[in-house]
């Protein structure tokens, strides 16, 4: 059985929750545990992550999990994953650390192998020997790997794009890359996220000048969001701040613990004596204060959509602030995002996202000709798209249409779950292996996580389903009617039951106490009634139906 | 009362549906009435509009509606207003055939009054005088209005860009507007939809070079994709069409009939014996054809998300024709239109959209240097921006400081139903009117409507909803269990009814007879649960509860 097998097992032909496995004979490798965010579909449900049906059906093959970085769609579903294959984790430090982090939530793994890496360093796995080479990315501490098998080298890029300046100076290593390039590869497989972009991605550095120029404008407080995970532009934000003499205050969980992190290990420079407390903040002078806080994609529970409606303990929006949001704006969250930024212009604040130009935002994923640069130096002889929608893969297949003349035999697009087969005699694709997606439900994101329940969609039918239904008019903000509960497969809730009596007013309880401004934003409401609503009925029945408030508009 | 008094009923603080009373004693102008595609919490909705109470409770003193161009979010509630405000409506003529065309759906409504006007008329009307001033904007025949009233001039924009280079040759009429600018000008409403973006909006002409490189390129079928209403955008196709030999096939209800009313009111020109009827598609050589057809949301059961599932009776994309959408992807849509370019790039079609530059859509708002160039040509004592969410109004406020130190006294962030008080003595906030919004409820947008329904939400109370919940894999397409169907506030939905058990069989059988493709979809899948379980419910009971279909992934 002299063939190697390469298995997508997520992000392929879909957006996030990242996992392929390579398998050859009894050993199986597997490169990264993402999960992504639910489509709002799915409504209720926190987070998404691949099935590992296949991986516990094989689970005396599996060697290792083998990380590329730190982003939640590639490490999001590892604690999952140990919960049920126990094997070692290798990934650069910080990635690992970040994996910890997730892992505290999960006291149940007790012992997590988790094994730091260098970029260049090699291992030795069963058949596999896997070389891990440094890649820029808009977080730090990102790796490809080059894993010789016994049919030939196999390159996996991870997320990337070919940055030539990046903050921390970390340059992609091309020269390895263009090592094995020349030595000869049998299959590369290469991030595809932003393949139908032309020309390149701007540097991590693009943004400097437009901060610059924030900082020198600002007035009053100036408020920065980005995700916390991208150390890069924290970085700027922590230097402008010491030029431009303001302390800092960082708020919200997630922002705080990464840049803890990141400064443990050394990948953050924070200037000394720069950080003041939260409460600190109203004392200090607006214009000697910069925060640093999480929430960009206007999560309804996030510091700063508390802080845009003006429920956040600590600071309060007053006219002339400036809020800058250097985010992308994910697809699906424009509605949240956008009455975020409604709320602090109706607070005074002089809001920049997105579309104002020169970017206050760049992309962290490689264009059309980074791809081209990748493609050329690595020549491979089959290549595979990874990471990304059909759309993109197809377009990244296009871009490496040009080497036909310089080795490559062919380009496989491959969905999550095909199996593409390579032995001394070629490439094919071969079959199936069970793929899907398992819904998780937790509390909530960016906050404590009180408890996380897992609940696999399938058992659906024991537990059912619970529909809070509240008419709300938006202009007042009142509510019509006592809110109605509609229920399937949940006994509890049989109509006319004490038990449903008292969790409408439960639902109406937390639309009481809700402010005026919280009562116009339906993200916040459906998640404070999911929240209450969940906490009465496992109270009571210690069962957990799946809760879908619907709002409707009178 | 020697008051003029600015009421937006419409559109300020929100995107679309716009509409804009002004009042001075007993006479009342209206100027737009706008429809907006509902949000994605309204399921089972399909349009909603202003609420008209204001002006049914003036009904007496409505003199007249005034459009200012033929989009949807200015023309789309006309047919609403008609049938309870007997008044004249003036637009230019190709404005009123658009609206013309949206009244055929209404047979109710059985003269309106509908008067067409020419740039640089004059109307006077009770005690306004309106001049229409030609604009230019994505679509063709807009007007600005300058109208005049006892206590001055009041210039309110519509919507606009100030394109250099329109493909009619029709420039913006810069020089009447100047000409108010220097005579006076009490209060200035400017489009703020694009206030967040800096520079220039591109000409309607930029697209014409990346269009050439398509036709270039082209090897096979060319399929273009645009807003219907897009006679620019449609011209320089037509024109390009011709230079490259190509044959032209229209699909699409409403491309038909808005490049018919077009080329017979001479604003399109269609080159001799260029089109081609959709059945002879397919028997034309691909390289000699180009489609033009509507679609470009995805919407569920438009012609080019018909084509994307091969579902469509004259035409089939096949490996190696090209797809351009040239339109921009409305905040909502994404899910959708992406699902629609995979499904066209699994069938090996090369999608060309959005993203990719340089643009094959531009957008048809000004941006800031432009509403600066029209804040310095009219030189307003009072400014109020329109057209825009919070955020965007805020922005053009910003944008107007300058003019602090020529004459400009004050701007008022106006949301819609806040009155606005002008008068000898200057301008203030005076209270507000009663404003919201009605949801209209049809079969689909795009598709011949076989009954409007309007009914109101308010009497939600009366007609119930029902909630059919189908539980599908989304990766096998199956259906787990039979459909369930909840509901409340609808009679003959008790539990186990025969009703409800025949209504359970409906949507069973609507999952059945789709295709594979069809139910990866849900978009699609959605409004044919829809569609069909409204038809049996509508027959059986004659009433017209909300159907909300809420598909589980599992």
């Amino acid at each position: 059985m002299n063939k190697l097998q390469v298995i997508p097992l997520g992000g392929l032909g879909e957006f996030g929750m990242n996992m392929m496995a390579l398998r050859y004979g009894d050993d199986i490798l597997v490169i990264d545990s993402g999960m992504m965010f639910p489509e709002d579909e799915l409504l209720g449900v926190d987070l998404v992550m691949p099935d590992l049906t296949y991986l516990r059906e094989n689970v005396s093959c599996v060697r290792a999990l083998l990380l590329t970085h730190g982003h939640e769609d590639h490490i999001g579903g590892v604690p999952l994953f140990l919960s049920e294959l126990d094997v070692p984790v290798y990934g650069t430090a910080f990635t690992l650390a970040l994996v910890e982090r997730r892992l505290e939530e999960y006291p149940d793994i007790e012992e997590p192998k988790l094994h730091p890496i260098q970029p260049r360093q090699i291992l030795e796995i069963g058949p596999f020997k896997v070389e891990f080479m440094h890649v820029t990315h808009s977080m730090v501490a990102c790796v490809a790997m080059a894993i010789t098998t016994p049919v030939g080298v196999v390159i996996h890029t991870g997320d990337f794009k070919v940055d030539p300046t990046p903050t921390d100076n970390e340059l992609f290593d091309l020269h390895t890359l263009a090592d094995y390039g020349k030595r000869g590869v049998l299959l590369l497989m290469s991030d595809s996220t932003n393949s139908d972009r032309p020309g390149y991605t701007e540097s991590e550095r693009a943004v400097r000048p437009r901060f610059e120029d924030i900082f020198n404008r600002a007035e009053k407080r100036l408020v920065f969001s980005c995700f916390s995970s991208s150390i890069h532009r924290i970085q700027q934000i922590l230097d402008l701040s010491q030029e431009f003499r303001r302390k800092v205050a960082i708020l919200g969980r997630s922002m705080n613990s990464v840049t803890e992190i990141a400064h443990n290990l050394g990948l953050l420079e924070i200037p000394d004596n720069i950080l003041i407390r939260p409460q600190d903040i109203m004392d200090t002078p607006p214009n000697r204060v910069t925060l640093l806080i999480s929430g960009t994609q206007g999560e309804p529970m996030s510091a700063l959509s508390r802080v845009a409606v003006d429920n956040h303990k600590h600071i309060s929006i007053e006219p002339g602030d400036t809020v800058a949001l250097s985010s992308r704006i994910i697809p699906g969250n424009e509605k949240a995002i956008f009455r975020m930024i409604d709320h602090m212009a109706r607070r005074g604040a002089d809001v920049l996202y997105g579309s104002m130009n020169p970017p206050i935002h760049v992309s962290g994923h490689a264009s059309a000709e980074e791809l081209r640069l990748v493609l050329n130096l690595v020549r491979p002889r089959f290549f595979v798209p990874i990471h990304g929608e059909y759309r993109q893969m197809a377009k990244h297949i296009r871009l490496a249409e040009h080497l036909r003349s310089s080795g490559l035999e062919a380009s496989f697009l491959l969905e999550s779950g095909d199996v593409l087969e390579l032995d001394a005699s070629g490439a094919r694709k071969a079959g199936r292996v069970t793929v899907g997606r398992v819904c998780i439900d937790s509390g909530s994101v960016d906050e404590v996580v009180e408890e996380m329940v897992i609940r696999d969609r399938r058992h659906l039918s024991e537990d059912g389903i619970v529909l809070p239904i509240i008419a709300i008019n938006r202009h007042t903000g009142r509510t019509e009617t006592l809110p109605e509960i509609v229920s399937r497969g949940f006994a509890s809730a049989e109509d006319g039951s004490e038990f449903l009596q008292n969790a409408r007013q439960v639902v109406a309880k937390t639309l009481e106490t809700s402010t005026q401004e919280e009562k116009t934003d339906w993200g916040v409401m459906k998640e404070k009634i999911r929240a209450d609503l969940k906490r009465y009925i496992v109270k009571e029945t210690a069962r957990r139906p799946l809760i879908m408030p619907v709002i409707l508009e009178v």
